[in-house]
């Protein structure tokens, strides 16, 4: 794929189908569309993402980004439909896909063949927005967030088809999208999906629960925690309902131990003065601190690996530029920005992330300039 | 408060008593120190928030800010060596603080009287760091955050004490140190905390101690919904015990909620294609969606009431102040900035909001200077 181009057909049009169209006509493939609704179709080719399929155009390969639901379906269908193509999905959860087509591959009745099979590859790319749809779309969507690959595994043999073709096929059009390619079986990628994408939906979704029949007076004293453990709560329903029943096997059992854990915590505040009590909370928090510790930063970084400062801004036009142009001057790539704008207060606060070692450096110099600066 | 500039006596010296004191130093106050651990208060003496108290000085206003579990000790002391002056305290949790302090002036043995009551007002600065100690201590640390002010009800009358004029000396050192005043009842405050901080801090250290055997490959592909979801579970086990335990009746009450929740959605996911399973897990979410809609934007402002625009820029120095000056010149304000750094791809995105009304007029001025702007 690196060289040839490819013609791409993407089958449904909505926020991840579109922007994988935009990605790649702006790397130079041909990108033809097609959905169900003609509205999104339309929309995503009027928003730069490919242009409306022809049945008789010849297709390398054909990207399936429907509904989880109907994902198996799809791409049985697109397999028969475009006999000599590679095809992959990118639906959120792999073991269940994967299993309906080899249980059809199986059934004599059916058209979906073992060799057909081999041109199939599943993938999901680890990356979304709180809104969706094509118009949300954006070509930049996939850049440097993980894309994972699963090559088909045999389930009777537990061995790896022969698919060599295939997986590269896909691997380069998520490194053409900017994403780094993981590949990893169907069982292994719905396990890691369990812990670290679902656990946390279903968490921010009980929290946010819990706000419905809240005071204003409470919540007017909102913070940061709150708001970060909650963001997430804003998905869609509709395609949480298919995620989480598709992958529900590995998500029941991290549950168990999240039950476990409520349950002590009750029986602990029940009778906080209790012998032991106050090592059951300290426990969980600590085991809180342990785990959080093992999350990676943005772009697979190790956690917090630059240091911050603070520069406190008049809030009006140009005082962050202000501030960017003398660090330019000191010669220090901001590695990340985080702006905090204090609405009744007049005073904006601009936090800096920079390599360690420059971090004091930065601060000394932006002092002399005369700006406030806080070490954090 | 506001034309005297009091001396204050700050009793405690470790992140809150040591930002409050630099705080307040600012401001132009006199501020005096003390600390049991000579160490934490060298340093915050060091950092330039106060002098080292000596008995024979006569203060104003007293701020108790040591931990929450000697915090109601230290209020009656300070009540009983400064019969003049008033006194506060900062803990996080307010009803047990308040209880102590009125069984002790019920208590004919107890040299606290129902009148040294009359001066001490609790409060609690929501505000704080995942870093603690006097190192990690800023005077803007309370900049346009919430500080709730809790004067006393009588537990018998449920009425209000007269203490006006203490009430209005805590008041004004909030207001000095940038926060916004939010007054109620100390059980109010509780049930507030327990569902918008406490809660959080739980549901983050629940989804984090699950990550301690995560594989390697898993944590790979963790995403900002997981880290955002577990930030704070950095959090220091030994402060929250003390929380969790003084706030231990709302904690549970809420925390029964969420154990039906669970509960619920264990037994759905156990079975997913039983009726009804579909519309159970849709029904946490949307609840989800309901409370997470309430939840206020940074400094009160309504959630999402900025438009934003994202601009591609090289990872190299001074192209994040290029953006900014060329925003400038058209002359929007830039209300919030957040940047995404991508590693190994030579590429930034920056993330810009703005007033929704001037967000396209800025789109089309960046495109035509040259920039690439995506709207998001």
């Amino acid at each position: 794929m690196a060289e040839a181009r490819e013609t791409v057909l993407v089958r449904g049009t909505g926020l991840l189908g579109t922007s994988i169209g935009l990605g790649l006509r702006a790397a130079g493939h041909e990108v033809w569309l097609s959905d169900p609704s003609p509205t999104a179709q339309r929309i995503a080719e009027d928003v730069g993402a490919g242009v409306s399929w022809s049945p008789e155009k010849d297709v390398e390969l054909v990207v399936v980004a429907s509904p989880p639901e109907v994902t198996a379906q799809e791409v049985a269908h697109a397999l028969q439909n475009h006999p000599h193509s590679v095809v992959m999905d990118i639906a959120s959860v792999k073991a269940a896909v994967l299993k309906d087509l080899l249980d059809w591959a199986d059934d004599p009745q059916h058209a979906l063949s073992r060799e057909g099979i081999r041109r199939y590859v599943g993938t999901h790319p680890m990356a979304g927005r709180e809104k969706s749809g094509p118009v949300a779309a954006r070509g930049e969507l996939f850049t440097s967030m993980p894309w994972v690959i699963c090559p088909v595994v045999d389930p009777h043999t537990q061995e790896q088809l022969t698919q060599r073709e295939a997986v590269d096929t896909v691997t380069a059009l998520a490194r053409r999208l900017g994403a780094s390619a993981h590949q990893m079986s169907a069982v292994k990628h719905d396990q890691s999906v369990a812990l670290i994408s679902h656990l946390p939906q279903i968490a921010a979704s009980l929290v946010a629960s819990r706000l419905q029949e809240a005071e204003p007076g409470a919540l007017a004293l909102s913070g940061n925690g709150l708001r970060d453990v909650t963001r997430i709560a804003a998905s869609d329903p509709n395609l949480w309902v298919q995620i989480l029943s598709a992958n529900s096997a590995p998500v029941v059992e991290i549950l168990y131990g999240v039950r476990e854990d409520v349950e002590r915590l009750i029986s602990t505040l029940e009778d906080p003065a209790a012998p032991g009590g106050h090592a059951d909370i300290a426990q969980l928090i600590a085991e809180g601190n342990s785990g959080v510790a093992r999350v990676p930063g943005k772009h697979g970084a190790p956690p917090q690996s630059f240091s911050q400062l603070t520069v406190i801004v008049d809030d009006r036009p140009g005082q962050i530029a202000a501030v960017l142009n003398d660090v330019a001057e000191v010669g220090v790539n901001v590695e990340d920005l985080h702006m905090e704008h204090s609405a009744g207060h007049q005073v904006g606060m601009v936090e800096l992330s920079v390599l360690p070692a420059r971090r004091n450096e930065l601060a000394e110099a932006l002092t002399t300039m005369g700006w406030k600066v806080v070490l954090s």
